[in-house]
């Protein structure tokens, strides 16, 4: 007997990012990813309208857990518009989190494989991303190979 | 008796990208970095007003020299805009490229400084780069640090 996996599939649907999902625990799984303090409902606001004024160039996708309304997933990608590349544009993917409770479920997978997918039909010719050594096998999954290396300099405050 | 660098200064004079500079040899030293065709006038000119409308959230910086009027360093930051980190920024480093013929001329860190601190200015808590290993040394001059891998996966055209 086969499983039925339709239940599964609309438990893992992924939509862009809404601003009602600040009161679903958005920002608390942003926590589980890096530093994210608590944000105000003006400062949420402002940001995602800042956001949502780049329109495709720039989007934040999310999965919803429907038994409990909950933001289980995210991830993000940007594209950059180049002039090398016969002014080509390339997919930058950013901020990708799975709460812990929701692991083994591939939502990590196939939110790459949404922001992948986005960042093709836009008409980038490549998608890169950065991760730490641990993560890379996650990623050569998700048919990604590793190229460079990423370097960094932070700001004092 | 000290040397009198106030023309070195004034050749290595950074300024952001002009329409004008397609004729200046910008595509041609972009050549140097990666795959660049051929570019039309019209498609420059789009592109270039693409990138401006961005404003200070992506500049392409360039250096000409003023003896030859061609443009020999080039290089961008681009801001993106996040939730975590108290909506914080990032400065994404991309497409630095010092002339063949121009080098030992500190052009490249120069660049890097400028467009470092540009990031700084618009509110950035870090800039991040990609790099190959060989020019790892050379960022770390710049102040970087290597943190993490870059994956890519390129498509089919």
């Amino acid at each position: 007997m086969l499983a039925d996996h339709s239940n599964d599939d609309q438990k893992c649907k992924i939509r862009r990012l809404d601003l009602a999902d600040k009161n679903k625990g958005f920002i608390e799984l942003l926590r589980q990813l890096t530093v994210c303090d608590s944000v105000s409902d003006k400062e949420f606001e402002d940001r995602f309208k800042e956001l949502a004024s780049e329109g495709d160039d720039h989007i934040i996708c999310v999965v919803e857990d429907n038994d409990t309304g909950k933001i289980v997933a995210t991830g993000s990608v940007f594209i950059e518009k180049k002039f090398i590349r016969n002014c080509g544009k390339v997919g930058h993917i950013e901020d990708l989190v799975v709460d812990a409770n929701a692991r083994g479920k591939q939502l990590g997978k196939k939110m790459i494989e949404f922001l992948t997918k986005h960042a093709r039909s836009i008409g980038c010719y490549k998608v890169i991303l950065d991760c730490s050594t641990e993560n890379k096998a996650f990623y050569e999954k998700c048919g990604f190979k590793e190229k460079e290396i990423q370097m960094v300099k932070y700001f004092p405050w």
